[in-house]
């Protein structure tokens, strides 16, 4: 998919939201654990009572790998669930990878090969050649981290030359290793007010923002600063949605709680003249 | 196990030799490929090979991640397996993992809870909460992404603030999340001439060294100016250990080339006095 066909689907849909499938076994209500998988039975309901709303997934690797090999399968599954029955979903494997050349192949063929994904988030810190191995494959991306939602992004993000803020100098250096059609960044939405300088550095690209709800950020005002012409976002909210309710009635739930995002989303689009 | 007991296994070996597995599918020999788990059957015989000569074994995830869940299986099977057999040998899962802190918390889970290794290399960029998560574990280790062996290195590492780089930073903050009993830190073997200073600010600290052999960095060189008095250095070295040869006589060669690595590393222990 590349940068025009996700805006059209955003356009078609009337959102930008990314459903986080932040799927943590003790979380998933009683009623599907006797299933066989009860992590994929899950993913499923969820699945197909936001699509509507959603126009990119994002399951959290961790998750999966904290089931070892079966946590695996219940990866793959959810995967190709989405794609067989949602093909113009973009699916980003949240894993944070990120290696010498050699090793960011391996990486690489795990999610956009071997798997149907169409990004992979990847961390900056070795740079060129840990986040290339990612771009050789058409039409499939990077979303590499940028200024992250988490406490932690105080200690080195802004490590400071001349002027140049360290999470800055990510995204000036990293924009000429790919194009707006295949790296994408994560900006925090507890950052939202730092958005503002970041389209001045990228105004093209798309900005996968999570933090929104759980982490305590503003869906309006990452809309605000983030907005551009193409729309820009992609905005994830993965507890907020897919945990809101533990009964029989969760996926029930997460379609209200997806339409509510959606509905506030379509608000910001039509201020903007995009829809 | 501390930082004490890892001391004394390279003294009683005469060897800082971590041996790392790569074990890249289309490298295994010929014969071995009809087994049925080709991957773990080539890092059996390795490990049954060098045991004598190693203190340490990294498995490289992304290696094992690329096949999908029967990588993963053969990951477990091969950390099982030296734990098993040979339980005084440190494990890294060399997986660069990082992220919020609950999604670190998931990582820890899969690699220090569910399999057993002492040790997970983590990548900095997101700060403490993503860091501190691997450090709950007694006896367990967080191996820090400093400064790496590989050309993007140049790209955000050196970023420097006030004549402080960035990897400088990450060793100087990240020593107060732990201690030098559970923290130690990549430094790879291509700069080896920055390990002069890198002692001055983690003097005590364990560094994990890749990029000797054929990623071109000196053994003398990184033992010159490593080595402390607790010897400080775990060495690694994979593909020119593990796929210098290619015949039926893999494991033999392998041996081969793990025993010249350690008497090297005898020969500069015994020059400092440490054995």
């Amino acid at each position: 998919m590349n940068s025009l066909q996700l805006f059209n689907n955003i356009i078609q849909k009337k959102s930008f939201l990314c459903v986080g499938l932040d799927t943590e076994i003790d979380k998933i209500p009683e009623h599907l654990k006797k299933t066989k998988d009860p992590v994929f039975e899950f993913n499923k309901r969820i699945i197909d009572a936001t699509h509507s709303y959603a126009v990119a997934y994002k399951p959290n690797v961790a998750f999966y790998e904290s089931s070892g090999a079966h946590g695996w399968h219940s990866l793959e599954a959810t995967v190709n669930y989405i794609r067989k029955n949602y093909p113009n979903i973009f699916i980003i494997a949240d894993a944070k990878r990120g290696d010498i050349g050699n090793t960011s192949k391996m990486y690489a063929k795990a999610f956009l090969e071997n798997m149907p994904f169409d990004a992979v988030t990847v961390a900056p810190y070795m740079g060129v050649d840990s986040v290339t191995p990612f771009l050789s494959y058409e039409d499939k991306w990077v979303v590499l981290l940028a200024l992250t939602s988490n406490k932690g992004a105080d200690d080195f993000q802004y490590h400071n030359e001349d002027g140049i803020k360290l999470f800055e100098r990510v995204l000036s250096v990293s924009q000429k290793w790919g194009s707006v059609n295949n790296i994408m960044y994560v900006v925090g939405a507890t950052r939202a007010e730092m958005l503002k300088d970041i389209r001045k550095i990228v105004p093209d690209h798309f900005l996968l923002v999570p933090g929104v709800g759980a982490q305590g950020g503003s869906l309006e005002e990452v809309a605000r600063y983030g907005l551009n012409s193409k729309c820009g976002l992609l905005v994830n909210s993965s507890r907020g949605i897919i945990f809101a309710d533990s009964t029989e009635n969760f996926d029930k739930v997460a379609e209200e709680k997806a339409l509510e995002m959606k509905l506030e989303m379509e608000k910001y689009l039509s201020d903007r003249n995009l829809i």
